[in-house]
């Protein structure tokens, strides 16, 4: 037996603050008819897909709502979902979510091949301060601007026409936690979808992780984490240079045993595709990675009895 | 500041089932004798480095129990012990254990230069099965011949001639999973040494994996849990064909990078070394990962709570 399903990792260049949103939304739909026209049934695009990465900037009041989602679809975005549907492929995206409650949230959800909403996801890990930098030329404030995700690591089940696909869904920094991954793994993950925003470098000019460097662990975390969770994993950038700001590129497919079967080669808008059998799964979680034989759970309360260090002497 | 200790990663070629106890143990001081010379103050040998990897048979009674150290050290292992000493090295060595009490353990010691053991760890992620499989060949039987490990995962606080490094323990397929080196993590954990004994190939004709496939998972694994615990790893295998079952080699000393420093090129006794600066440990701790300030534990709760996966639809 085998379910394969073809996968796009649908990678972005830089989205420009001056760029019109009516002009983005071009850029999604011709990448999400790329992926199509190869074949793809689902399409993953980056995190914070609408807009360019504003946390490297203090801003507040309409200006900073103006990043903002208050409903998805919205008429904004409405022509993506649309052309989605005509062409029977389903996608994953994140964006910037203002909640009916006024709750800000850096989310995600996924859209079947038939053009519902199957899946939503409210990132846990924000990286960055609340406090902006003094005097530095970019911040990091996603802890500013977004409440913690507030959903924990559903998985979601997915219909017929994604092969019944048990499919999870992290953003950006989240999969650098080995804790994401495995919650999700425990509900039988089969598929990760990870879109990301990554410096390729410190922009206020420190010089400790080359691009280079950076886009190694970005690769490592996911080949590593796919392999020790038996599951396909798609991971995929804003990547370039964006409003001075470098962004990694490095966009990825692995299989289950940590391979990168796919990459895209550029800093830009770019396809790339994979045909992914969640079957392989099977080798890894019913070996290897056998939760029910091997886990010992009961020596793994540090986990979740800390937050952090704790140094006993 | 910074913290160097030099390190050695000890690699051993096969311990065929005929080879007398006093011979291995000659072989461990050489190894012992060339880290000591290239200015190691630490070597890490392999998992059940005294013995053949004898799990791989059925057996019992006294054959059984003739692979187990009774008392550590003891006269067999003494001259080990006093030429560390001597030498002014420590070192980690994985052995099968019998308690006092008559339990079984798969076990490993942490020696300091000083010759005191200062460190002692059990084995907690057994693989393998209860049960011979019949017809079998080669058998796994681990979890047979060893309880689960009862001290959960310590850390050791090492004195000033390891530069008061915080040090793990973990044992072979221990390696692969993430949560024993989150464990030693939120303890502080700046060097993780594990040794292993990981087949190079189904010795009983299965093809699914590769010895290069099975060694790049070692080391994936290695790298990537170094860098998400922004520690220092030394991964030292006995390799080789041992009694006719092949075990992969790819012993490496890994930086808080995720990045191999040095690895091994045979499949035979073979020492590495590497200059280690626990200081570098400290960005990973105090930006990317710094625990206190990103991790999320209200929402890892199925790690503790679930051994195995539960699918709910």
């Amino acid at each position: 037996m085998s379910r394969v399903i073809r996968i796009a990792a649908a990678q972005m260049g830089p989205i420009p603050k001056r760029e019109a949103r009516a002009e983005t939304l071009c850029r999604l739909i011709a990448l999400l008819e790329k992926a199509a026209e190869r074949g793809a049934k689902l399409a993953v695009f980056p995190e914070l897909a609408l807009t360019t990465f504003f946390p490297r900037w203090l801003m507040d009041g309409d200006i900073l709502d103006s990043y903002f989602e208050y409903s998805m679809p919205n008429p904004n975005v409405q022509p993506l979902f649309d052309r989605a549907k005509e062409l029977g492929i389903g996608f994953y995206i994140g964006y910037a979510e203002m909640s009916p409650e006024g709750q800000r949230f850096n989310s995600s959800i996924l859209v079947s091949p038939e053009g519902e909403i199957i899946g939503k996801y409210r990132k846990v890990h924000l990286p960055g301060s609340v406090e902006p930098r003094e005097g530095a030329l970019y911040q990091q404030l996603e802890k500013r601007y977004f409440e913690y995700g507030d959903m924990g690591f559903p998985v979601t089940h997915a219909g017929p026409s994604l092969d019944e696909a048990i499919i999870g869904m992290l953003i950006c920094n989240d999969r650098r936690w080995p804790e994401a991954w495995r919650c999700l793994a425990m509900q039988g993950m089969e598929l990760l979808c990870v879109g990301y925003n990554s410096a390729a470098y410190d922009p206020n000019g420190g010089d400790t992780e080359s691009a280079e460097l950076r886009t190694f662990h970005a690769q490592l975390v996911v080949q590593a984490n796919a392999y020790m969770n038996a599951c396909w994993a798609v991971a995929v950038a804003k990547a370039g240079s964006e409003d001075g700001s470098g962004l990694i590129g490095g966009s990825c497919i692995v299989d289950p045993n940590g391979c990168i079967v796919v990459e895209t080669k550029t800093l830009e808008d770019e396809v790339i595709v994979a045909d992914c059998d969640l079957d392989l799964c099977q080798q890894g979680k019913s070996k290897m990675f056998n939760f029910e034989a091997h886990r010992r759970p009961q020596w793994y309360s540090l986990i979740t009895e800390q937050t952090g260090v704790v140094i006993r002497k």
